[in-house]
Parts: C-alpha cells; structure tokens; sequence
C-alpha cells in the first residue's frame, strides 16, 4: 500500500557498484565477504527488504526471511556477520559514519538540495514540474509542492502549506502553514551539528479522507514511509516523527507528538498535548486520554492516561488516593 | 459585542425553506411539526437565537427563553420534542448527520472552498476584495486576508499570517506564520475521515489591543465566535479551539492549548504548555501555573497547579510529601 | 562572540541626550544625579555594559564592576540609589513605564514596524537589501530576510521560513515555516495590551553547524541576544523564548519550550515536550526526560524527569511506589 519509487523524489547523486564499497569506506570495513558485482540501486530497511539494495543491521537478533536478489548486508555485530557468512556481507566498525557515506553518496536527499527542481508557479505556489496533482485538487496561495508528490483528487491544500517527499491520496485536507515531508530528527548524539545528519531519504504517506490541521509538522521517514491511515482526522500542531505509522480512524488532538518509529494501530484516540516514545507499539482501539505521556507498548482495547501513562482507572485513583492522603 | 453578518465571509450555496426540510432530510425525520413557510436565513446555537434560523438540541434539559421569528429547532431528545411541540420543531434520528446536510445546504464554507473569491495582490499578500483593512494597518509579506475579514487600526499583521473569517479590532499584533480562522476539530467519532467533518461556519472575534504571538491557531467557531477580549497577550505556539471564549486582560504563555468551548473570564494568567479540556468554564483573575492540566470547571479568583490541576498550594503539598514517602 | 551592532538591525529613532532625560520622563524621576551632557547611543543590560548607555537595575544587590564611559543608570530601588549616588543615576517611580519611554524613544524596533526597508526580491522571497546572504547559502522559497539579519556560508533556509534581527553563522540549517526574532512575549501584568508591550530590541544569535526543525518560534533578546551554541541540534515545534541561552551541542526533542532568560550549559539532552521556567540556570551535561517541567536550576551532569523535574531515579521510584500504594 505504501510503495514508493524513491528516484521519484530526488535524483541519484552518484553511481554505486558493489567492488566500490571496499573504496568508498576504506578502513571502515573489517570484514567483507562481497564476491559478486552488481548495481545497487536501493536502499532496505529492517522492514522492508529490496531488492539490488544495501541494508544496515544493527540487531544481531535480526533474521532475513525472504532472499532478495543482490543484497549486500552491513552490521557492526560480529555474530550477526558470522551467522550469515555466506551472504554478501560487510563487517563495519562505524555503523552510522557507514550509513551516512553510502547513502551521501548513492542520494541527492532534501538537505542537499543541490538537485535540480523545475516549477510551476500558480496563485503564487509552487508546484513541481516533477509532481503530479490531480485536476480535481485545490491548491491553496505560497505553498510549496516538492519533486516526486503526487496528490489525488479532490484533495485540499490550503496556504502556506510545505509538501515534499510526499504521496496523497484522495479528498485528504491539509491545513495551513503545516509542513508535511521535510527530514526529520535523526543522528549520533556522538556526532552532532549539521554535518552529521543522517540523510533521511524516505517519504511521507497520507491515505484517502485524512484530515490534517494548521501548523503540523510530519517528517518523511528515515529509509521507508512515515504513514498515516485512511480516515485519521489530526488537529492542529500536531509533531509526527520520522517512520511514525498511524493506522485508519485514527483521532489525534492538537498539540499531540509522536516520537520516532511509533506505530499505532486503528482506530487510535488521542486527547491534546499526549506524548509518544520512540519506538513503541500502540495496538488496535486505543484511548489515551488528553497530556498523557505513553513511554511503553500499549496492548489492544486500552484505555490509558498519565503519565507515564497507565491504565486510566488506575490512574484515576492513585491520582485521587494521593491527594486524599497529602491533603 | 461579537455580532457578525454571516454572510460577508461566504456566500449561501442553496436557497432553503422550511417545507423544503422534509424533503432534504427523508427518513433521518420521525416527527415534523412545522407548519409554516418561510426562508431559513440562518443558523442559531444554544448561546445565542437567530431569526429565521434553524437551531439544533440535543440537551432536554435546554429553555428557549426568546422566541425568535421563524425559529426550526432540530432534536433527537424525544422529551424535549413533546415539552416544545408547539413550537417548529423537528424529531431526528441522526443528529450530526441532519446538521451536516443542512448547513452544507445553506453555506460555502472554507473546507468546501468552492466560492469565488477575487484578491488584491499587494507585498506578496493576497487581500480578499471582499475584506476590509483600514488604512492605517500593516500587512506584511506572504499573508492570506479572506473574504470578510475587517481589520481595524493601527494593527500589525506579520508575515505569512493566514486570516480568514475573522474580524480584527484596533491596534491588535499578529505574530508571523499564525493561522487565526481556520475550520476546527470537528467530526463524530462514529463516522471519521474529511467527508463526514462537521461544517464549521463561525468565525474569530480578535479584539482592540489584543497581540499574539508566532505560528499560534485559532480556530474559528462551529457556529457562533471564538473569541478573545481587550488587552489579552498570548505567546507563540497557543492553540485555541472552535468555540473557545477568552475574556479581557488574559496573559496566556507559549504553547497553551484550549480545547473546543473554554469559557475563560477576564484576567486570566496561564503558565506555558498548560492544556484546558473542552467544555469548561474558568472564572475572573483565574491563574493556572505552567503545564497545569485543567480538567474541570475553575472558579473565580483561584490559583491552580498540576494535572488534573488544584489548589496550588495542595499541588505543591502533595508533591513534596510523595517525594518525602518515597524518598 | 555573541557581540553584534544594534543599529544594523533597525535604525535610531530620536536623537537621546541625558540633559534631556527630565524632560522626557517628567515626575516619574524621584531623584536624578545626572550631571554629565553626553549622547547616548546604546542600552545596556544587566549581563552587558555597553559604553554611552542607558542602564536599568531593579535589583538592590547588582554590583557594577566594570565602569563603562558614559553610563546612565535607573532604578526604583532606593537603597541601590544612595549605594550608588557618586554615578550618573536617576531613582524612578515607575520601572517599566521608563523602560518602554526611553526604549521606544531611541529605536524603532520590529512591533513599531515605521522604519524603512528595501527588499531584493527572488525566488517569492524578500531578501532585505540591508541584510547579507553568502552566496553559498541556499534560500527557500516565500521566505522573509530582515534588515540586519547575516548569513554565513553553506547555510540552508528552507521555505516560508521568518527570519529578523538575527546573526546566522555557517552550515545551519533553518526548517520550513520557522520564525526567527521575533518580538517576544515582554510586558508588565498591570498593563496589558499591545501598547504597553515591553520594546523587544535584541537579536537572536545561531551558532555554527545549528540545525533547527520546521514551526518553531525562536523570539529575540530583549536587550542582548537569544543564543544558540555550536552543532546543537533542535527539532520541530520548539519554542525559545526572549534571552535564552543554549550552550553547544544541545539537542533539542519536538514541541519543547524554553521560557524567557533560561541558560543551559553545553551539551544537554532533552526529550521531547519538555518546558523550562524562566530565569533558571541548567549545568553542563544535563539530560532532561521527555515531558519534564524544570522549575529550578539544574546542576552540571544530572539527569532529571518529571514535573516538577527531579532526580530521574528518585522519580522512577515515586512513581513505581505511587503505584503500588494506590493499586
């Protein structure tokens, strides 16, 4: 469902062949069992494996079910390297300055912008000669339609809305000033300032009926999609970071954020100004009531609320016990 | 004092009359008692009674005290239809839905943006032609001023504001990238996604002296206004929802959020990233501390803290025997 | 490093001689000890004495070490008076009242918005002809670039990004819809409305290597700077308000605030929707847990959570013993 062409987006920077690893990362590498040359062409991530891609593994837990065809595997895990020695694999020492150089060099991402772009420019926007928007969509005064975006029918763009890296399907609304596809949050607390970015060079995916608010800031993913499901209605300064995924009928009040690679199931509720973690699994017909700060997975049916957040009865009374007892 | 013309912001999409009603709405009617023809000018709400209007209820409990000319009232309360049967009322099945088709019947609201509308082009602004903006004001670059919209004197309207459906006193400031008039966070649970938005058709009433801050979102009302009175001062990143009413003299700091309905009185001072459930009411000279959480109805004079916010002095007094406990 | 020429950023409004100091502020002036005709050309604060300034203390215990040319002092504290009466100082009645006079008397800052620009105008957006961009710098497009404001090399503006009054250094990297020295959220509780604002007339200073996130709200100094340090990495929707000062390397997690004159050492850490009062001191190598509220300082190499934030283990404690108690 959320496929995407990811040249559609931004130009290769240069070309990428297998025998020229050895070059491009130098000392970087302390093991490397590629034996076979090929074009690589894409990027894998731990979720979503492609094919002519490289992929970075930093979980030595990892199992890679489907063989794709001419995948070279990064790790800085010496297990992981010598329980899958018959792949093309690489044993690395600096899994994200690895990460950085390979896809710096294969990608010309936003933060570069050193790509060429061409525009059309109507009621005061600008709309990529390299999008597609339906005839049926409006498109509201000083927006911004990036390379690659494609927008269904009868969507609605209103003003001052950014777009990039993006994909929208139909009768979505997007509010004004939002920003929707710019690169998110990511890099080594080891390694800061802008140099030292991970290049972020995936999309952002917004599904049929979606309502999005005024001021929003959505990032595109890392590698694969931050997405979000038919019929979710968000409010108004609402964060999603990079590789979040929000299921369908999901109800997110403003001032809401979600933290990195969050994943939700459908028909989430959310009260104003909640908190997610990182990297958490919310299920299926979850409420989390209004400033909840959720730090843990969170099963199916649940009701939540505090913070950090527990099972809302729960919360209610200790909440209402404590002040008995310090009153 | 908050009094509009509905009509200057968008203009009627459909003639409707009251025998036309029961054609529109079909089988979603169980009783219809009107028995008059007339033109359905306008839409009233609980808090303020419109002539020629239709009015929906759905609190039994609800008086009409001023019987308006020409007054439909809608209800899915089967008690409240038999107490007021000689009125023009109509029993429904489906509240939100009958409210839908109605309004969107009568009105071209922002989210159907289907209206014309013709600018002038001044700094990169678009100013509707339909709007006013006394001399003496500043508009800066890359702002939207819709159709309607009136602006006093001696206001200052930064850059890359949007502003729709709302009317501005004199000597307000409008910080840069804020959104004031947008559609709000309206819609049932039981039926999501950007069809099924409820229409919101009122507008934002700002004002003399009033200054808001950067990238803050005030939505405009379901109905009637949101409002906010003289002298208030709110900081950047604030949130105010459809229907929130903020009295005179309020100082509301950065990244504040007000859901749908806040009554506020005069007076109030609110610490920053303090959030207020929907629906509430708070008192004259009211202050709640930084990142309170007001759940419930604050009254006059009170100093609160804390989520669910109290009594300050409570707050800190739990606070500090939990610690000592659980030292 | 942070030093910058106030009158780059706006021009002077009147001419201020400190013979002409009683005639401007008429019986506000209790006792003045002026007995010096000289031009004053700048304001000083508390953390910097400029020469040929104007200075005002409010705090009985200030002690100016460094005896600058040309300084004028006013305070409303008697006791700082007569400790200080050997100095060209004047003992007011009315603070603030002084303040905005004599501020609003020598510059024409922002809100005043009177002073004349002239703007280059490429790619939709407003460049000031008195500002400079590097050529290696990239501007979005719909973006506004103020009088005064400099840019260094490599830098990245995106799109509908507000910059004013603010020193850029090299290779940062601003997100869309971003607004950058701003006024901030100054005035006096017994005054309200945007008359009675406090002029704002600082800058807002960024670092080298800086990358900041789409929708935030950076605010000016009041009379200094708001500082950003070397590589700091600061995500979307963060608010910093007037005079804050981040050290180096900070990082920054969505939708956190910073109120007004709080300083943080380098190197924090801080999670996302974290808020910080006003005038606290924050150490170096401080991590801050997501959703925190720091009321007080925070010494060098703690990590604290909660709210109000405290040690992050004796909150871990707190809350699993809260718990337990009230199951």
């Amino acid at each position: 469902m959320s496929k995407f062409i990811r040249s559609d987006f931004y130009p290769k920077n240069f070309k990428l062949f297998s025998d020229n690893i050895e070059n491009l990362l130098g000392n970087l590498i302390i093991k490397n069992n590629i034996n076979k040359k090929f074009e690589i062409l894409e990027i894998s991530s731990l979720e979503e494996i492609r094919d002519h891609s490289i992929l970075f593994v930093n979980n030595s837990e990892f199992k890679i079910d489907h063989l794709k065809e001419d995948l070279i595997i990064f790790t800085d895990k010496p297990d992981f390297f010598d329980n899958n020695e018959k792949m093309q694999i690489v044993l690395i020492n600096d899994y994200n300055k690895c990460f950085n150089l390979l896809i710096n060099h294969l990608y010309l991402h936003e933060d570069s912008i050193n790509y060429f772009d061409d525009f059309t420019f109507k009621d005061n926007s600008y709309i990529s000669k390299f999008s597609f928007v339906d005839d049926s969509t409006k498109i509201g005064k000083n927006c911004f339609i990036g390379r690659g975006v494609k927008i269904g029918k009868n969507t609605i763009i209103k003003n001052n809305v950014i777009i990039k890296n993006t994909l929208i399907g139909d009768n979505v609304i997007i509010g004004d000033n939002s920003t929707i596809g710019s690169s998110g949050f990511g890099f080594d607390l080891k390694n800061m300032g802008t140099k030292n970015l991970y290049p972020h060079v995936g999309i952002v995916y917004i599904s049929n009926n979606v309502c999005i608010g005024s001021n929003c800031t959505f990032d595109r993913g890392k590698i694969d999609c931050t997405y979000i499901g038919e019929n979710s209605m968000i409010d108004n300064l609402v964060h999603l970071a990079h590789n979040v995924h929000i299921g369908s009928n999901a109800c997110i009040a403003a001032q809401s954020g979600f933290a990195g690679s969050v994943v939700v199931g459908d028909n989430l509720i959310c009260g104003g100004q909640s908190a997610f973690n990182g990297h958490i699994k919310i299920g299926n017909n979850v409420t989390v009531a209004g400033k909840s700060g959720v730090t843990k997975n969170i099963g199916d049916n649940s009701i939540v609320a505090g913070f950090p957040a527990t099972d809302i009865n729960k919360w209610k009374r200790s909440t209402i016990l404590n002040r008995k007892k310090n009153a």
